[in-house]
């Protein structure tokens, strides 16, 4: 189904290879078949992937490998990333189930991706800032250590139900995809600097809030050129007055 | 959780001990810890399953060893078998979404079990005959061979979900209400005019943009108040420019 198609599951930087082995098994049961791996390490255990993976060996050997996430996700419009943990801002997470209906009406016209991050550690935060999304997989509060293949079936599993449901969307705007997206955001960035509307320690945070906001939905291609737009406007407001600052420094 | 402590997870003749392991965690990712295993092979690899059951280690320790099916659900009223293939009296299947508001009420009085059979030929159909439901996995017509630990994952899950009383913990910022909403777009208005970012006609184009994009999700008071500060920033810019233009007409 073309709609499973355009979804890429991204493991960063993942451990063990029989982790990435099952989780092939486990998106192909699930229609899903591009797997990307950024940055897997020099002695991962191929063989165990293969053991692992199954009967799903050749979707194994086809996986895309990428040196950075960012380079997994370029071409990516919707980016989640599964947390384990709540605060920063994650208070926005999404249920698997509650992220399917959004996440396939944007695989009917572009790329998506589903970021699951280390074994032991997850996605770090600098890693979410990346995503559009939250996803949360509820747990026990008595046991909430989920094996990596394990989240990555719930996921797949609860997209792959979802497309039974689905009605393909109307034509609509072009969605931005992370190249464009990461190019507003550091447009934002040097405005909040230039602008002095905030000091170095509090210019990271402020962007978490930027993020938060732009990404409650999706961000069209229009939308992208508008925030861009403003951002370009108050640096040449910037440029204005440090030129007029500047010759009045002269002139006196 | 009552409803839980009541659903044993019952691996019939199960090959591989890892699988036995990953079964635990799983299980109890879910908040089910009563683990029964029918006939378990005499050269089960019991390292490998605590390997693999990571934290859930006591819970595998403490799991019930039965010679036959029937011992293993005896105390159990609703019994559900697990089945990849169709055919059979397989024609009611339910998924595992459907499945489980019939366990939950079952559970909340009775013990309930949920079977799975072997890794390479599942439950047999006089294994199957013992249940009182049949539960199938929709997975990809294109591959269909679910890991033992993956099926129980998905069913588990779905149970888990089912209980309903999972909600995210969430510490959330009060909202921000239409008032304080009209005052940062107004703001945001007078920052488009003042940096001249447009021209009148598009001024309200624009922002219908704005609106468009910052009503996506809901705006707490603390994001409403970011976006109040960055256009004040910007209009404090202007001034600056506006009277350093202003002195150097004067100076020259």
């Amino acid at each position: 189904m073309q709609l499973l198609d355009n979804i890429r599951v991204v493991l960063v930087e993942p451990m063990i290879g029989g982790n990435i082995g099952a989780v092939c098994r486990a998106i192909n049961n699930n229609g899903i078949t591009d797997l990307a791996v950024v940055n897997p390490r020099p002695d991962t255990d191929w063989n165990e992937a293969e053991k692992l993976a199954c009967n799903a060996r050749p979707q194994l050997a086809a996986r895309k490998t990428f040196d950075t996430l960012e380079a997994a996700i370029a071409d990516c419009t919707l980016v989640a990333g599964t947390s384990a943990r709540t605060g920063f801002y994650r208070d926005t997470a999404l249920t698997p189930a509650e992220f399917a209906p959004t996440a396939l009406e944007s695989a009917a016209h572009h790329r998506i991706a589903l970021l699951f991050g280390r074994e032991d550690k997850g996605l770090f935060n600098e890693e979410l800032a990346l995503c559009t999304h939250i996803i949360h997989i509820p747990t026990s509060p008595l046991y909430s250590s989920l094996n990596l293949s394990h989240a990555v079936m719930v996921c797949c599993y609860q997209l792959f139900q979802a497309t039974a449901n689905v009605e393909l969307p109307t034509e609509k705007a072009d969605e931005a995809d992370t190249q464009l997206r990461e190019r507003m955001f550091s447009l934002w960035r040097e405005m909040m600097i230039q602008t002095e509307f905030t000091h170095d320690q509090k210019l990271e945070h402020m962007m978490m809030g930027l993020r938060r906001i732009f990404n409650r939905g999706k961000l069209t291609v229009p939308d992208t050129k508008i925030l861009m737009g403003l951002a370009k406007q108050s640096l040449w407001v910037v440029d204005r007055w440090r030129e007029a600052a500047q010759q009045q420094k002269e002139n006196s």
